[in-house]
């Protein structure tokens, strides 16, 4: 394959990052809007928004709904993250090279911030002109709604929160980040699909694709936290062995966690093989990016 | 008139409450579902259940998107009290008679809750099944978000913030208020006329009536305030004063505040009177509740 997913993704992340920009408006109220864009602009790999693309992409979607889908789900990842850096939660300074929001706007501004954040990508999915028709506009934020709610990543936070210093075994530590991190990437990959008409056979196999993908993310987070340093990674390294979290690496050890992470692409690429999808390039690069990655 | 209101609202009441003890489902994990449970149930006027039935009813609604509608307009209206009792914030440890969410499940899963129960408001609004028009759903996802938002409640959140101990002149107060608490109030009317197919007058005569209503609530807010004991009120009372906050009261006192809830009293009979109408009468009643109540 010489499929080049840099180039794949240059068009693709610019216009996002303009549509980021231009939905998440500086003019909201009393500074609300600056700490709104600190939190989305600029920053991360946007890995969701393009998963939301390749998918939407492979099944001919709705290119205005997938642009949405794309922004929506990264704005649910952002205000998490500014929500996650809280005193109350992992209280961290530091979030790709940057001070976190609470650092530099306030407790409150970051709280508040993080709530708009969630109503702004529910507000994405819903345009009131006919540019998305309604079925797939209502589709879209019952994706979202399970993929960021107490069934998907609320609930896995909560799971991570009761699980500090407390022994999970691999079960339990899968289901927690299936939740976690899992359930909103291969949201991504579900309301991508569900931008087009595609077959039952599609949509099953770009489910368990991104279910794959989902999982394959966190394990790899996981042994980045204990072999990469902190500049590599934007952001503070070493944290979950500090706080005592049960990780892949702690539960199984950095090579059969390098193992695991090897075996969930193999899977992500037999699911798409199964779809009948026949231009799956674009995730079957993003697949193996998540896992090779470095940072 | 003979409209009996505790009549009307009781079987509704039932109704909402039962509707949410089915949707806010303590499965939720490690906890979560039990601090969201605790944040929902059992407590509240449910004024904004209340409008959007009312609005339904009023404009011959699907009565399953209407008790939809009614609902997540409660989630939101809970998940923003959790957050803004939360230290950070307005740091109050009572609310509805009860210790608040982060004084008994603790900072970091009263903010989980808060952003489960956001999350859950729009997935109530887009059921998978067709029981409500994907129209209507979208409809009803976009004007939630609107009104929870950084053009609505969050924003006004973020005025509130920014305005502790300035002075704000009536016009820059009514904003805040029209953003911070009108703004879902007013949201709860229009959603409740979405459920149905309603004139434009029918539309523009029940959003105006929102709007009034919404300003009218936070009026009153703030004569009890100052009137009420902490008891009635079931939250801590003075608190405005106490916290330098501006409020209707501090900038046109105590008499003229009630005489401009009446005011506003009389401008939401006159949107209901130029909708066309015919069955408003529960409409009229809550006004009258909202401006006329001592808690």
């Amino acid at each position: 394959m010489s499929f080049n997913l840099r180039a794949w993704s240059a068009g693709r992340l610019d216009t996002v990052e303009l549509a980021l920009s231009r939905w998440v408006v500086a003019e909201a109220p009393a500074g609300l809007g600056d700490a709104m864009r600190y939190a989305v602009l600029d920053g991360g790999k946007r890995l969701r928004p393009l998963l939301v693309m390749a998918a939407g992409e492979a099944v001919g979607g709705n290119p205005e709904a997938v642009l949405r889908a794309a922004c929506a789900v990264e704005l649910i990842h952002a205000y998490s993250l500014v929500h996650d850096d809280m005193p109350c939660m992992d209280n961290d300074i530091l979030r790709r090279g940057k001070p976190t929001v609470h650092v530099k706007f306030g407790q409150a501004q970051a709280l508040l911030a993080g709530d708009a954040l969630q109503a702004l990508a529910f507000e994405l999915l819903a345009p009131e002109d006919d540019s998305v028709p309604g079925a797939i506009q209502a589709t879209l934020c019952r994706l979202l709604a399970r993929a960021a709610g107490h069934e998907g990543m609320a609930g896995g936070q909560a799971i991570d929160l009761a699980s500090i210093g407390r022994a999970l075994d691999e079960n339990e530590l899968r289901h927690m980040h299936r939740l976690k991190t899992g359930a909103l990437l291969q949201g991504s990959v579900v309301m991508g699909a569900a931008c087009g008409a595609a077959s039952g056979a599609a949509r099953h196999g770009l489910s368990d694709y991104g279910a794959a993908v989902g999982l394959a993310f966190q394990v790899v987070d996981d042994i980045l936290d204990v072999t990469a340093d902190s500049a590599t990674l934007g952001k503070t390294a070493g944290k979950d062995a500090a706080q005592d979290k049960p990780t892949y690496v702690s539960l199984m050890g950095l090579e059969r966690s390098r193992a695991y992470a090897q075996e969930l692409l193999a899977q992500a690429r037999s699911a798409l093989a199964a779809s009948g999808l026949e231009e799956t390039l674009a995730l079957q690069a993003l697949a193996g990016m998540v896992v090779n990655r470095d940072n």
